[in-house]
């Protein structure tokens, strides 16, 4: 397991920050939660004058093994489907990143097809589909520390590019399953309240889930985080872990999608609990887990839509909220500039 | 009163566009209130093909004569000086319409000052600050009759250029003040869950503004709701009454901002209640109020990020949600164009 170093978030520019904000020309408090997210902005930049430079979301697609025991309402072919709607601009993913002026690349974790090349797709197959972890574990030690390493490397190749702020999305038929195997291994939480609905089940298929579900967490002994993710996780989770931990000891601000990058974020806060302080929540999915799992992280996230997608789109819906608390703080005028009495005393 | 002639939504196209929603690239429903947002705009646009042409924000700005008796934190002169924050470009609407390539007019509705003439500022004031309603009515009927006509006439200059999509701000200090007194009058709840801190007032100072408002309460005999405006309200409410009525009947896509702009709204409704039908409430308020506001309109707001700054500045950053729901519809491939599988059943 590669060594991150992550720094827990100091306080020394707070009470600069905090004045800089409360001298805009507004009521004290008055922009609410996005003060919350300037002052967060502007601890993880060490600085007061705040900037997003080439914000990207990195979609992590992979198969699973899993789904071959029925817990999706989709067939696995999907996932390279949807892999080719990507590339052809045509998800919502697509549409989202486009209105924001997000870069977005897709990476290859492990889908179930030789996929065509493009500009925006990085190949890093660690191999086509995970195993089925209701026989077996997911994937070797070996494949989950590549996976590990090849996404933290994916993040740090942005850094290099001047990216500060980033996101993780990710495709993959069955990965609601992993997230909720996940952290259920992590948190005791019951399967019941882990698993969802997904793609769209219905209760009868969502009972078969379940009863797949713990049949899958019996088999699996437990003890470490990358335990849990090595039996019940999959590729593109796997890639997600490594990618927080490093845009974390980057300093990058990082926006944290639904259920399965919560849970893949879940795996890395058990190495690295500072990787929390990068992290700003996008959405509640109505996934049913995720509400709960935000829990876990203590967690108040900004958007409440009801959106249960994936693919990152939380991140890119929400991304102008932190574009937002970005540029009152940096663009607004203060009583002082504008001549605007302050309240009274 | 002008006739105002607003068409309840018919439901027509609604199987249409709900085909053509779930025919995307997602699991049905995935995007949650996007598509909500989506189906409502295809109803009020009439069309299957949506489109956000030349969205508007327009900023009533306008003095009050109850703001003598020392309902609010800043002093009343704060009105003009952040309308010269507006003009020039300053303030946090401004930052955020500019963020979102949103137009931005300032009308002074009512300021109590002498402004200068400037290309965003339109001259439409009724008076220098309405009368001290602790004393007699905020306005005469016909100073009432005007402002709305004035709204109405606003919103017209936006159609008739083309904008389909706007939205109300206000800046006056003392409004939250009026605001609470018309929800009082035409809800019966009670002053004290009307009014709220204001711009900041300490627990202090908010019993004092509750005892104004209780006695400005017990001086007005009210039987309708524009008795209510025309006794207790303000220009810019007046205005935004009207902007609300004539935006509906253009069938424009309308965002609402937050309690003062939802005062005006309860007006409107209660005046012509499929005004509602072209609403879309951008976000919930921090202002006590309006959460209980909300509710009369049967209404969920958007997003809830507690802030309560008024100047339209929730319907800026509310914004690009609205965009997206359209975008997705417009833009996003369906599963037959991007040969991805459907659900399996």
């Amino acid at each position: 397991m590669p060594e991150f170093n992550i720094k827990a978030l100091n306080s020394e520019l707070r009470s600069a920050l905090q004045a800089k904000i409360d001298q805009k020309t507004k009521p004290l408090g008055a922009l609410g939660r996005l003060e919350d997210l300037a002052l967060q902005i502007g601890l993880i930049q060490q600085s007061l004058t705040l900037t997003l430079v080439n914000p990207t979301v990195l979609v992590f697609a992979a198969d699973h093994g899993l789904a071959d025991a029925g817990v999706s309402a989709y067939p696995q072919s999907v996932t390279a489907q949807m892999v080719v709607n990507f590339l052809n601009g045509g998800a919502a993913i697509n549409v989202f990143t486009s209105q924001h002026g997000l870069e977005l690349f897709i990476v290859d974790a492990g889908v179930n097809a030789d996929l065509p090349s493009h500009p925006q797709l990085i190949s890093a197959k660690i191999a086509k589909s995970t195993r089925n972890c209701l026989t077996e574990p997911a994937m070797t030690p070996m494949q989950m520390l590549q996976a590990i390493n090849t996404g933290a490397n994916l993040v740090q190749q942005q850094h290099n590019r001047a990216c500060n702020c980033i996101g993780f999305g990710e495709m993959g038929i069955g990965n609601t399953s992993s997230a909720a195997l996940i952290m259920h291994k992590l948190t005791g939480i019951g399967l019941e309240q882990c698993a969802g609905l997904g793609t769209g089940l219905n209760q009868q298929q969502f009972n078969h889930k379940l009863s797949v579900l713990q049949q899958v967490s019996a088999q699996h002994l437990v003890n470490t985080p990358l335990d849990a993710l090595s039996h019940v996780g999959g590729f593109e989770i796997a890639m997600m872990v490594g990618a927080f931990l490093r845009a974390a000891e980057c300093r990058m601000v990082t926006i944290v999608d639904g259920f399965i990058a919560s849970a893949a974020l879940l795996v890395a806060s058990r190495i690295k609990p500072e990787v929390l302080d990068y992290c700003i929540f996008s959405h509640v999915s109505d996934e049913q887990g995720h509400a709960l799992l935000l829990r876990e992280f203590n967690a108040n996230a900004l958007l409440q839509l009801n959106m249960r997608l994936g693919e990152g789109s939380g991140i890119a819906v929400c991304y102008p909220l932190i574009q937002s608390a970005v540029n009152f703080l940096t663009q607004m005028a203060s009583f002082s500039d504008a001549g605007v009495a302050e309240k009274l005393t």
